[in-house]
């Protein structure tokens, strides 16, 4: 039943070839994949039910019938189980006939129940919780990764133009979401990569503020904090602007997002502590007086998911690494006046950075 | 610290109640809610980051500075709790606060993670894997719910029925979905229930297609699987059609559905087995030598996510009760033919049913 490597197309190819260097150095026989997005990095197989178990000599995609032509298709090289029942018991049956022992899995993304059931399915073999080998990986976007970022920008970013010209007053919060995720999606987004934030006036000071009936007037402020998923990669973006006379302090709160924005972007670089560039910012926000009302991190890596490693925040234990993209979104929120959080998508190259984004940040 | 049980609004009060009960029966001193659908369910509060620990005597709401407007507002009653950071710490601190023993929680819905490192730090208080004490709650939906899920379906009817009359030669899937799900939004949908699934001709045999770039042409059948999500509560649809002359098979199999359809409703009744209700469609679709290619469930409860309680296929153990809301959704898939599935919603009344959806079953 062993696969000919050679068979296996790149990206996967390097990939499984990483994943088992780790199992090789941590005594494993065998790794149990869950997420489906790590399914997806390693094997090319999207289907949204579905688990790998990776040896060093085969790949196993198990998943149900329902997918049987796309991993076929997506991961041809792949043994492929399709299950008749859902649970552990075709997992299980699948491990125990690999005659593994040692397998590790990823204790964030497996149930207690699947761990419960599973484990003593399989025994004398073991699940053991491991590090995650795949989320280091993951981090370090391959060029083919960053191509399709930019699409991911690319879309978010027309949409985001198109929709603009269309406000005018009396449109609800709602409606602009609705829009700039419809402009999405026709360019060739699969979705939002999260739901359209859109906010007006004092809306716009809670961070995580679903869109709603409020209808716009001009002299208010709009957030919108927005992205596209386009061939499976994400963008992320937030943008502040206005037409007619804003509130004296909410000019203030946007420069002042604008000068930690810039300067954050300047610190991003190979080698840097992703804790170091969030400091950037704070200290900047923190010495306009504003430290307090900027009560998020900086930002945070992406690509399969709209958060991922690295981590960019305070505690964050991170260095960057060329390949990595991650946002920079310094915020300040005053409840009664609106938040202001300008966001763009930076790639670490070998020498520093380059912002993927090319919305001007300027109203 | 102890909160009046009378200041808790309905429903509130009632699910409060009956999951104390619960508790009671079994033994346990509190139970640990992370499933944010069940979080919603039980206190009312929607964050999309928190926890409830609920005793006879508390509601415990763990979440984080951005969700803490919100939490106020939509949770007054609860002991609310702002984590600083993220992890177990702070769960932890809050249950050893409350000094209970034995604390409950569904297997499912923790990560090994979670259980390994929260069950270190609260010892000698034990966590309990435990039978889901609220899945049966929620599988029957009180008038309330039962409102909200109507108005899912009407968001979602009206925008078909808008889409319909757009949908010309050479318009692709991407742009029918994107087109379908804006007319959602605008309606007031916080979003698609689930990604909307359309598919031109021969797609249509993929039960799970992703929606491309096929250009329609009118001898082409349409399968289009969508519903909305209005203030939390989901709806799911399918109606397949055309207006050119189709293949003369997918006539007859789009005619086997559509009794199957009509069939399995005839059967949905309180005390009826889910898996009977299955069987009358399945017996149908058998007889008419289409068996094999009806190979998944006839149907599923929806509520707060478009998937929960009761499952309706072959090996449910669920009986219908009063209240419950499921889908019926007989298909056959013929690859190279097309695919044809109709899905209509059921909710199961004190003395039979009554269909809520309303859109024609016939092209």
């Amino acid at each position: 039943m062993a696969i000919s490597r050679a068979s296996v197309p790149e990206p996967y190819a390097a990939r499984l070839a990483s994943v088992r260097d780790t199992l090789t150095r941590r005594k494993l026989d065998a790794y149990f994949v869950h997420d489906r997005m790590d399914q997806y990095w390693l094997t090319g197989f999207s289907g949204e039910d579905g688990s790998v178990v990776l040896t060093a000599d085969h790949v196993v995609l198990l998943t149900d019938g329902r997918f049987d032509e796309a991993a076929t298709r997506e991961a041809p090289y792949a043994r492929k189980v399709l299950r008749k029942v859902r649970g552990p018991e075709a997992n299980a049956k699948e491990i125990k006939r690999l005659r593994v022992r040692r397998i590790g899995f990823n204790p964030d993304q497996v149930s207690v129940r699947e761990f419960n059931e599973l484990g003593k399915l399989i025994r004398p073999a073991r699940l053991l919780a491991t590090d995650d080998p795949i989320r280091p990986l993951r981090m370090q976007k391959t060029p083919g990764e960053i191509d399709r970022i930019r699409r991911a920008i690319h879309v978010a970013e027309e949409a985001f133009k198109a929709v603009r010209k269309w406000i005018r007053p009396g449109v609800t919060e709602r409606e602009v979401a609705a829009q700039i995720e419809f402009e999405m999606r026709r360019r060739g987004a699969q979705g939002p990569s999260f739901p359209t934030i859109v906010a007006f006036g004092p809306n716009s000071s809670l961070p995580h503020y679903d869109s709603g009936d409020r209808r716009w007037m001009d002299s208010e402020p709009v957030l919108i904090d927005w992205g596209a998923q386009v061939d499976w990669y994400c963008s992320d973006l937030t943008r502040v602007f206005w037409t007619g006379a804003v509130l004296p302090e909410y000019r203030t709160i946007t420069d002042v997002v604008r000068q930690a924005h810039d300067a954050a972007i300047e610190a991003v670089r190979p080698g840097a502590k992703a804790a170091s560039v969030d400091a950037v910012a704070r200290r900047l926000i923190t010495k306009a007086g504003y430290g307090k009302e900027f009560n998020h991190a900086l930002g945070h890596g992406f690509g399969l998911r709209v958060h991922e490693g690295p981590r960019v925040g305070r505690k964050s234990k991170d260095v960057l690494r060329p390949g990595m993209v991650v946002t920079i979104e310094p915020g300040i929120y005053i409840p009664g006046v609106g938040g202001a959080r300008i966001e763009d998508d930076v790639l670490v190259t070998e020498t520093g950075h380059e912002v993927l984004s090319s919305l001007p940040t300027t109203v």
